[in-house]
């Protein structure tokens, strides 16, 4: 049995790749056993305390927070890049109708790499680093702008055109209902977006690299992280923990519900995660955001989560089974008015800027990625039979 | 440094993973100090010398080659699939008309990813393995279609619709051109086709198999692919190597052109391979086709590489620089009348049945691809500095 690197001897790693350091990063990381996590040297739960979207957006791209005439260079030259070129805006409703079924990120996937091609985009490691960083911010800025499009198109409604005075994710909000949100709204869903930026070495950031290191352009990088992230074991689905809330319904019902899922052998959606063994430090601040605004599914969601835990400490001891980001963050944007087939999409409008950073990265280097895999059918060469 | 594992012991590799083994395959393996490759236990040189296009596909994707039954059933079930759903053939005109600066494979990244989502498909680890399978069928089918019709399209050309009663290869050249090829050209195109299904775990077929490993759909797992051979440094471009034959124009001055560009430290294109450390079966083969047509172009192109091989042999002793797939592949498809700006997409509509194998055999497994990296930036956290 050979391997299909000729020069390179063969290296036996865990299943999965599982703990196998791919390359160096000064992006950020994330401690399990802390429960902590960063953007480059600063607490990404930091971040989302103190800062707007646009900050860490900048932050993850140019290396550093910016200053205030940075920030508002930064802020307009992003704005001014939400908009779509009219050869998209002219496609997207046969995306939508097209994209019913396969979901809304299959959407997102086609109108990226459309408008990655509509901008002319040239392989990374044709173009500088300026350019480079260009590109990403263009496809970062657009995000919100093809989303909220293909939603209301998939619904009979017009698009709403991005404003460039608002933030960001003032702006996401806007131009998903057509109105100005509440300020207390676009900064929780601002701060739930700084959370979700990056998360480590999840599958769609390293498809993310592995394409940018055989050079392709930032679209085709950014459209198979897309894809990586369609997957329902790693983008997952914040609504299936409000599912969890719904099939509970009220308080009362929270240890029977619970108890007759565990001793089925059922998981309980937004609980548990892969590297976390500690409370997620995204669930704590999401849980934070949502007792600002309170109320009766907050105070369930808090109750099933006091509860879920204990049951699962009593049933699965030493598992260290703990509410994870999906769980609050299902709640948060529920109490912002988002609809549950726009969690996921909200979430990859966040991701996208972590994407970016790692595409510039990685562009950094010049060495493709390329793994191996061992032959393990018959062996070969055998006779090809006649037709 | 911590890794973002936090289960898992961090396990240092090569840098670009080369030589880490990912996965078991029963695919197909690729010798390199052999110069020999193979699809499962048949050598592939074998079976493009004496097999159908249709007839390596169903190896591939069923694990055997088809009897006279089943290869009915298959071409027939395959043509059927040529034709482009209408939503898609729709947007078409948008999508060649916004892919122009990108590139053939920007389009065909974008129009794959709509045929995906227009075909409904679904989350491979919520499908059984015979709609997997069909799901591939559609894609690989409909590739030439989608090529030509763009290809064409971009030109100010009608698309040509596909005819059902010619083999894949023959009917790629009728639609490309509007006109049924000739036999001889388009066996060469076969067989050349053949030949390029599968090649060992190379950044493509890695990029599909990780999102493949995410449960995504198909039509995420090609276009991350498609994306990746888009790359430089992956696709290459068949078409340079012809620039080289442009370039030295007479045989009388292979010598000193080809010094010249040595001693300048220039590469020569369509020579050296990441693998093979002996000449490329798939040159050998080729170069067999291309002088089957023979002619001043061929007599050229044999007289080049083997005055290349001599020099590079002699300025740079001990590499085994050899004519490498693009060399003769270019030559091939000039000779059967394919335009240069078509060889990568040509090369593309048979590696989608080597991804389309590649997902199959990743999502019998449910373990996620998920490397780590090594956090090497500043300490953290640092406190967040005030607006």
């Amino acid at each position: 049995m050979s391997i299909n690197q000729a020069a390179t001897a063969s290296v036996d790693v865990p299943r999965g790749l599982a703990g196998v350091v791919v390359t160096d990063t000064v992006l950020g990381d994330v401690r399990g056993f802390e429960g902590f996590y960063h953007y480059r040297q600063y607490s990404a739960v930091d971040l989302a305390q103190s800062r707007g979207f646009e900050d860490v957006w900048h932050l993850l791209v140019h290396g550093e927070l910016p200053d205030a005439a940075q920030r508002s260079a930064f802020v307009a030259r992003t704005a001014a890049m939400r908009r779509l070129p009219d050869e998209v805006r002219a496609v997207l409703p046969a995306i939508a109708a097209a994209s019913g079924r396969s979901g809304p990120l299959a959407g997102m996937r086609t109108a990226l790499s459309l408008l990655g091609a509509a901008l002319g985009f040239r392989p990374v490691y044709d173009i500088a680093a300026d350019r480079r960083r260009a590109d990403t911010l263009a496809m970062a800025a657009a995000v919100p702008t093809l989303l909220t499009a293909l939603h209301r198109l998939g619904r009979g409604l017009e698009p709403v055109e991005p404003r460039e005075d608002l933030p960001h994710a003032a702006n996401y909000l806007y131009m998903l209902t057509g109105s100005e949100p509440d300020p207390e709204h676009a900064r929780a869903v601002e701060q739930y977006l700084i959370s979700t930026i990056d998360h480590g070495f999840n599958a769609s950031t390293f498809t993310a690299r592995v394409i940018t290191s055989t050079g392709a352009d930032v679209a085709a990088c950014l459209v198979g992280a897309v894809g990586a992230l369609s997957g329902p074991l790693h983008g997952g689905a914040p609504s299936r923990a409000l599912d969890t809330l719904d099939a509970i319904g009220t308080p009362d019902r929270i240890d029977s519900w619970v108890r007759g899922r565990v001793l089925a052998g059922d998981r309980i959606m937004g609980f548990g995660h892969a590297v976390y063994r500690t409370e997620d430090p995204r669930s704590r601040m999401l849980r934070g955001i949502a007792q600002r605004f309170g109320g009766p599914r907050v105070d369930l969601a808090v109750e099933v989560e006091r509860r879920v835990e204990a049951i699962l400490a009593e049933l699965k001891p030493g598992r260290e089974l703990h509410a994870n980001v999906e769980f609050y963050a299902g709640v948060v944007m529920e109490l912002c008015g988002l609809p549950r087939e726009m969690f996921t999409p909200t979430f990859a409008t966040a991701r996208v800027v972590g994407w970016s950073a790692n595409i510039l990265e990685q562009a950094e280097d010049s060495k493709i990625i390329r793994p191996g895999a061992r032959y393990v059918g018959a062996p070969a060469p055998q006779p090809v039979p006649g037709w």
